[in-house]
């Protein structure tokens, strides 16, 4: 099948916006759309890096879409479209079936459409460039958090962390119901899009969670030219990855520094926090005030008022 | 070096664009620009594939960036910005010195700033995504053709795919001049972006022309349901190619289905010629007439008159 059969038939059903053109045309186009600024973000993920070989295909699909749907929550941005790069290592049937099954199903539960791609040879990687509506100058950035602002977070953190650990063999006296619950954060992430969309009106800086908690927060606090402080015990964790890593200080730092959470951490006016609340609770997520900015650099981890000493976070390419 | 020291030293210098927040952020911004839709496009290119291992750094850059400033020219779009995602087996400092400082170059040639992009690790491969804007409402499709419109197309046709044959040690009784001229348009395509920007005012329909043009054709005459007829002796060709392949129905096809040309066929009244021609003189382009819409289906391609049987054309990945 060449590059065209493989976009007629897999492909253009997903087409579903109009500026889309069916896939049928050199490029897409985004409607003028008066006061809003559009939010644009590009992520993508490899097997044997970001998911295994054999995992399914409706999966993979849904964690390349979700972790840049990720990026536009935490933005304050509301999903609209997405470009799709495929690269694949030979054009199995039964495998896109399934993988676009899975983007067909987030693309009704997020409300987006596929706008176009490229399609080429080589080891399964998937690049998405996402696009998300947001009004006017009011894009939720990184580097504008102020001292004595609330730090937030959305969900549980180290969950996918978890999940990797169980798919390598960790875990073994985790019930199976936990096991499940861990390898599905880790496969199919669940942002809080919903959430998201109503973050610009109470977040004065906010970040997605991917590199890991602490060194995500430390985005916030270099840009910002501040430091923050969080209460290692305030961190959520669900019960499942407390029974796989237990409690203590080290189970918090594995936790934190885990990574691929795809959940929001956000600075807040502590004033606003039945607001907060009341977003969250509209959204279906949890969100657990876990620190506060101070003048400063870096971010400092305290567990019961001791620090702790962090180890360098976030994945090295090179 | 990690991701974040990349960025920093080679890719945040060419952030020009305020929404692109220095590449300190998780997602950019593009400004609502009331009246305007904004063409979006990409497409990648791979080492082994779209050009040679050994290829000047630089001209690779440049070559990722232009194949996707063609499809916004054919669009009739002004370039705005790109995201850039890319993929390196290693770090190395000389060669992404001359990569970035390729992209420097373009931008200013064209107008156009970094907005983000992805870093990762693996077999060189540069996806872009452009973005540029055109008027609410008036992006040149593919399928708007009618029948009786006269068909154009700029630039020269097949020197590309002559670059290619040269590169793989053909035309050695060439001078030396033809041959690096032929290997330049290989390397470094030329895109006609600033008479793109005029197209939207007289084109109907529009391609550029990547795959070949016999193949780009077909594309605006299956889209468009009608068919197009060229007549070969008009397709443009340079002196360096005709000496390459010489002159003759075979000559011609070569050059018509040899692909990666990244010029404009498209689509206009033949009322309207003197407006084309004046545009293509304040671009500094050529536009040469070479065919007709009519009824029917498919590209016929005419040499003195008669038909010729036209290979299958197009790239096939798989």
């Amino acid at each position: 099948m060449d590059e065209f059969g493989l976009i007629a038939r897999y492909f253009a059903p997903l087409a579903e916006a109009p500026g889309a053109l069916g896939l049928k045309d050199d490029a897409a186009f985004i409607p003028a759309r008066p006061g809003f600024d559009l939010v644009v973000t590009t992520d993508q993920i490899a097997e044997g890096t970001d998911f295994f070989p054999g995992d399914p295909a409706e999966d993979v699909g849904r964690k390349a879409l979700r972790v840049n749907l990720s990026d536009l929550a935490a933005k304050g941005a509301t999903p609209f479209g997405y470009l799709m790069t495929l690269t694949l290592p030979r054009a199995d049937q039964d495998w896109l079936e399934s993988f676009v099954k899975g983007l067909a199903e987030d693309q009704k539960i997020y409300g987006l459409s596929l706008l176009g791609g490229d399609t080429g040879k080589g080891p399964l990687t998937i690049a998405i460039t996402a696009f998300g509506h947001v009004r006017e100058g009011r894009m939720v950035r990184r580097g504008t958090a102020k001292a004595g602002e609330a730090v937030y977070v959305t969900g549980m953190i180290g969950d996918s962390g978890g999940g990797l650990a169980v798919s390598e063999n960790a875990g073994a006296g985790l019930s199976e119901i936990d096991r499940a619950y861990l390898i599905d954060a880790y496969r199919l992430p669940k942002p809080p899009v919903e959430f998201g969309i109503r973050l610009s009106s109470f977040a004065v800086a906010a970040v997605d969670i991917s590199d890991g908690l602490i060194a995500d927060l430390g985005h916030i606090a270099e840009t910002s030219g501040l430091a923050i402080e969080v209460a290692a015990e305030l961190i959520p964790r669900s019960p499942a990855l407390r029974g796989l890593w237990g409690e203590g200080p080290d189970a918090v730092i594995r936790a934190a520094t885990a990574g691929d959470d795809y959940q929001i951490a956000f600075t807040a006016d502590r004033a606003r926090e039945n607001e907060i609340q009341a977003a969250a609770q509209q959204a279906h997520v949890i969100v657990t005030r876990i620190g506060i900015v101070t003048a400063g650099k870096g971010v400092r981890l305290l567990y019961r008022g001791e620090e702790l000493a962090v180890p360098e976070a976030g994945y090295q390419h090179f």
